[in-house]
């Protein structure tokens, strides 16, 4: 979805060459062939970055470290590194175990942009519009090489936008992790009682709003928890205190309590946007 | 926002005669009859009911009972009296408060449809086409008048459905008030943060769905709370038991375990919608 939507945004700005596709999934590669998003492909990760000017990883957090790996040798020297993963903490330890430190023209880089569905079939040229970009550049990274991927994003709609790596992922461990993992925990929790099928019959219109993200994919999301575990353990236990309070506030029939925590967050909600 | 569209969906299909405001914010039953949702209203309650065929109760769950107060003496003998609350427990307890117990043409009612805005100036006539509307008819209703407002409800384009007070309040605990809980302890939970500003700036592209409902009217959803105490109470700790089970997995980077929560959500949820 990330790669092939990059690469159709692109294409349509006229803002690149040659898109070469690389991976292990021969099949998937010849539908971004078939579809037009890529000129070529290759199953061979590093003779797929020969000649290469800028190297987009947009693997699951997971498979990042192997990627590195296989590229290190043959990354060209003035080639810029780049990738797209929801927690930039790990993808940077993942580069200094490959390339021994992060190199100069590696650039961490995070899309807030996404649906629940996955595959270059569901890939469209107009996900980054208007979407910002974090991008997370280290000590070491080099002007031009940061600067080169800013211009790639922003041809692509998007607002670019520095951050450091370690606030980036407490950010999004707020902001996107921890709303998924209660969307994953509501709909297992229900699914798993003896009712459920009468359950879900009876679900409620802001049900399917509030559960679209649980279908989003298992193995991404796997890999996010796994990634950014340190601080998404932090605000799963801040998120639990919290719902606890609200429970006990129910449980006593403590009105104030109640009405301040739901009046605050309709006004934050409200203040957000505006549906 | 459930009063004013019931009665433009029923002038719609020419399913009503007279239809009669009654309530105690005079500002908002003229906003009704200036936008001809009804055909003219009354601040008094007791005489507002004279001559009615059908009362449908469309307050606050924690108003419903000074309502059938306000009206025991004045119902008409074979006036059908119905209710909208999202909780049934409560409102058949009010019922039997008033009454002394259940009038017979008493039919206790809930169309499951809403939106996050409240007010007769959000009102809509096709609010409740193909929404389930769940009637929990007690051993003391009369089926004719049982039958009536089940034609109500379908001449709206709901389907209508039967269902027991008790397991009505269980379903809706789990499907409809577990999830508002949960968004409205997220958006406070970061709302009060110290980098709450940053943190909603960031926020991805599923908070928005996900926290749409946390827009909802704080009392209403309070006197919900209040009304469907104990069900909730049970689906909030056996939902925070399911999230610490997650968080376990993810501190134990237990990768089976977090892989099961997800795949069996998302396959729950894919099959749920097609979105």
């Amino acid at each position: 979805l990330i790669g092939g939507s990059l690469a159709r945004a692109l294409r349509q700005r006229a803002a690149v060459g040659e898109i070469v596709g690389a991976g292990r999934g021969e099949a998937s590669l010849r539908r971004a062939l078939d579809l037009g998003v890529i000129d070529r492909f290759s199953t061979d990760l590093p003779s797929a970055v020969n000649g290469a000017d800028m190297v987009v990883v947009a693997v699951p957090l997971g498979g990042v470290g192997e990627v590195f790996a296989a590229i290190a040798d043959t990354l060209p020297e003035e080639c810029v590194l780049t990738d797209v993963g929801s927690a930039k903490g790990s993808v940077v330890a993942a580069a200094v175990r490959a390339f021994g430190r992060p190199p100069a023209n590696f650039v961490p880089g995070h899309p807030i942009a996404g649906i629940e569905k996955s595959g270059v079939e569901v890939s469209f040229p107009e996900l980054f519009r208007h979407r910002r970009v974090i991008l997370t550049p280290l000590l070491e990274t080099d002007a031009g090489a940061h600067r080169r991927v800013r211009h790639m994003w922003q041809a692509t709609g998007a607002e670019v936008i520095d951050m450091g790596v370690e606030h980036h992922d407490e950010v999004l461990a707020a902001t996107s992790h921890l709303p998924h993992m209660l969307a994953y925990a509501l709909v297992d929790s229900l699914a798993r009682m003896d009712d459920r099928a009468e359950i879900f019959r009876y679900a409620a219109g802001g049900f399917r709003d509030f559960t679209r993200i649980a279908s989003s994919d298992p193995q991404m999301w796997h890999d996010i928890c796994v990634a950014n575990r340190k601080h998404l353990l932090e605000v799963m236990e801040h998120f639990s205190r919290d719902l606890d309070r609200l429970r006990l506030a129910v449980e006593d029939r403590d009105g104030e309590a109640i009405m301040d925590i739901f009046r605050r967050a309709k006004q934050a909600r409200d203040n957000l946007y505006l549906d």
